[in-house]
């Protein structure tokens, strides 16, 4: 049974070689007039994709600045900075080159600037519903987050520690320019983590107790065979260009929701109780994300069992006989595998990650009041189950 | 290889029960203060959509117009009277309630208001590119056309027999809601004239010499089994809800360019081949293209054996062993007992249809005319082949 849904995924993909060169043309055509320019460390410079950036948005006359040094879960004081920036030269639209960092600072502040007589943290901390967000367009580096099709929005109050994610159609990107050819420059470490990332953006899509569409799994089921394939295509033959074009598009389609249409909005644990880990350690999004997985699916998935065994089969393509148990956990563990063959962690201990049982409680009491009423769908979980997942996730294989 | 591509398809989409109930929200969100609401036959009025249509706008306080009669292959002259009447009511907004003929009149009458200026054929006509459009949205009530997301339109002059396409992403339409509720007081033909028209949408896209993308493939192949599996379903049990999302959901899918991404635009010789018999004999489009296809298909095929094969192999579930021919051509049967299996004709005997040899040569010189340049990708057809094509799909199987 499938439940009503909204889809609306408006952003204009432009996509391939020498893409970057449009830049300036898809800019002006969107209004913008005097841009902020998002970016992350020197590869956005070193590679001279910046000063094409620039090149092709003075080519059409359009004026901008730069916010450079965005990082890795990416920091309110930087956001602010925006802002301060923004107001001062009179921005009305921004560009992230980067990755999701960039993109989920470029939407923060763009929210910021739209309604500067708030405090923008206000929506992370969901005390207020955005009403108005400047646009917002990106150049992507880094085939991970999604963010340049998603709604969602990702930052972390370095003061308190909090990870928290905002999301409204009001920051859908406008446009975004994705040239595979710049994916190439990033450590394999990172480009393994964003294929993780990708998966779980449907993953998290698909393990849920209602509202599941033939068509949708069938996208969904496709997009994860895909993104496998090449994933292990690029961990050996890191400057695949056809390779990283499949996983740069798929990271798109597996977050823009159309892997979730139809359902009751996904079940999304993982991804929150990495964010806690994300703002206690400050591990790559990817990597924590495949370290928590296998725990958490272990838990839950006696409660969502049709579904466990559905990826079994249909992903994971495990043939065997047996009970829905033992198939769900063979698909599992095929999953595990997949990490190992692509370097990635299936715990934390692999991660380079030790809580202690005191900072376990402490992801698990912040965890669960990011959740508000969202705490699963496979599994809806209290704090004594996050506890669970963390400290299950903290032992070895 | 994958070819650069872009991929822009902003139309919101608002899916399920009872979402008539949204259209005065939305089209007041997307700037309508004035509205032609273009309608087929009677049965928007029976069902009671149309009032219901009516009232929501009313609550918004948007003043609308009507106009009702728009036929299967819609027609010039009815798109000429919707622009007459949008201008004396100075008309900013087109919402069509219905199916592909509805929203392509819509269209139609959208590029007529923007560039009042200007004669409308002449963009079907390709003597001239459309600058400016207005807005478009739709009520969906038949699955099929897929125009309900996609920048096409296609129009009939019924004075000259022609029966045009025009491509822009100037009329993509700003929202659709679709409720599948509505789809169930169709004749079954339609239905199924519709599920044959939504997968050739991505057949169209699929069987290509250049640009095929992995994740692309993966997309399309599993769309086309979810509407084959739903669309048997529906065969024997019309009034089935689910099978009618899944179909409803494909058909947009299928036709907002998803399936194409990385392609090289695509072959779409048989929709080409079948417009000019809409065109001569008013035929239902779906069931023209079921007609024409395997006739197609068996003339191009050694020409894109390798995706034919694919084609066989992971949509139709060919599982022999044999030479690529032999599973082409397996695939292409399997095609056909589809096509029966759900009522549909394979040849045009069977489609009601028996032209003249003059006949033929006409239709054919009609599509080489409307053709330009892009006379197919799979094999790019001459005159002769046309003419090869029409009379293979003439004699019976």
């Amino acid at each position: 049974m499938a439940y009503n849904f909204e889809f609306y995924a408006p952003t204009k993909v432009i996509f391939g070689k020498n893409t970057e060169d449009e830049i300036g043309k898809q800019a002006k055509a969107f209004g913008a007039s005097s841009v902020l320019v998002v970016y992350g460390g020197g590869s956005a410079k070193r590679s001279g994709l910046l000063e094409k950036v620039e090149a092709s948005l003075s080519a059409q006359s359009i004026a901008f600045r730069e916010l450079g040094g965005i990082v890795p879960n990416p920091r309110l004081d930087k956001v602010r900075e925006g802002i301060r920036m923004g107001k001062e030269h009179n921005v009305d639209f921004l560009l992230a080159v980067g990755g999701g960092s960039a993109i989920d600072t470029a939407k923060a502040i763009a929210y910021g600037l739209a309604e500067p007589e708030y405090d923008v943290w206000e929506l992370f901390a969901h005390t207020r519903t955005a009403r108005k967000c400047l646009p917002v367009a990106s150049v992507l580096t880094i085939a991970a987050a999604g963010s340049e099709t998603s709604r969602g929005c990702v930052i972390t109050n370095e003061h308190t520690g909090e990870k928290r994610v905002y999301d409204d159609n009001l920051a859908r990107p406008r446009f975004t320019v994705m040239n595979p050819e710049y994916t190439k420059t990033l450590p394999d470490y990172q480009t393994e983590s964003g294929c993780v990332d990708i998966m779980m953006h449907t993953m998290e899509r698909y393990f849920t107790n209602g509202g599941n569409m033939e068509i949708t799994d069938a996208l969904a089921e496709g997009l994860l065979r895909t993104v496998m394939k090449n994933a292990v295509k690029l961990h050996h033959q890191p400057g695949n260009y056809e390779a990283r074009s499949e996983i740069m598009w798929a990271g798109s389609l597996a977050h823009n929701d159309l892997t979730g249409c139809g359902n009751d909005g996904g079940d999304f644990m993982s991804h929150k109780l990495e964010h806690e880990l994300g703002g206690m350690f400050d591990v790559t999004h990817g990597a924590g994300l495949a370290a928590i997985w296998p725990s958490w699916a272990r838990y839950v998935c006696r409660e969502c069992l049709p579904r466990f065994v559905r990826y079994a089969r249909n992903v994971m393509g495990i043939a065997i006989a047996g009970t829905d148990e033992e198939i769900a956990e063979a698909g599992i563990r095929a999953m595990e595998d997949f990490y190992h063959s692509i370097g990635m962690p299936v715990n934390l201990d692999e991660l380079g990650v030790h809580p202690t049982g005191r900072q376990i409680e402490e992801m698990a009491e912040r965890c669960m009041a990011a959740c508000g009423n969202h705490t699963g769908s496979a599994k809806k979980l209290t704090l004594e189950d996050m506890i669970h997942i963390y400290t299950n996730a903290a032992k070895s294989r």
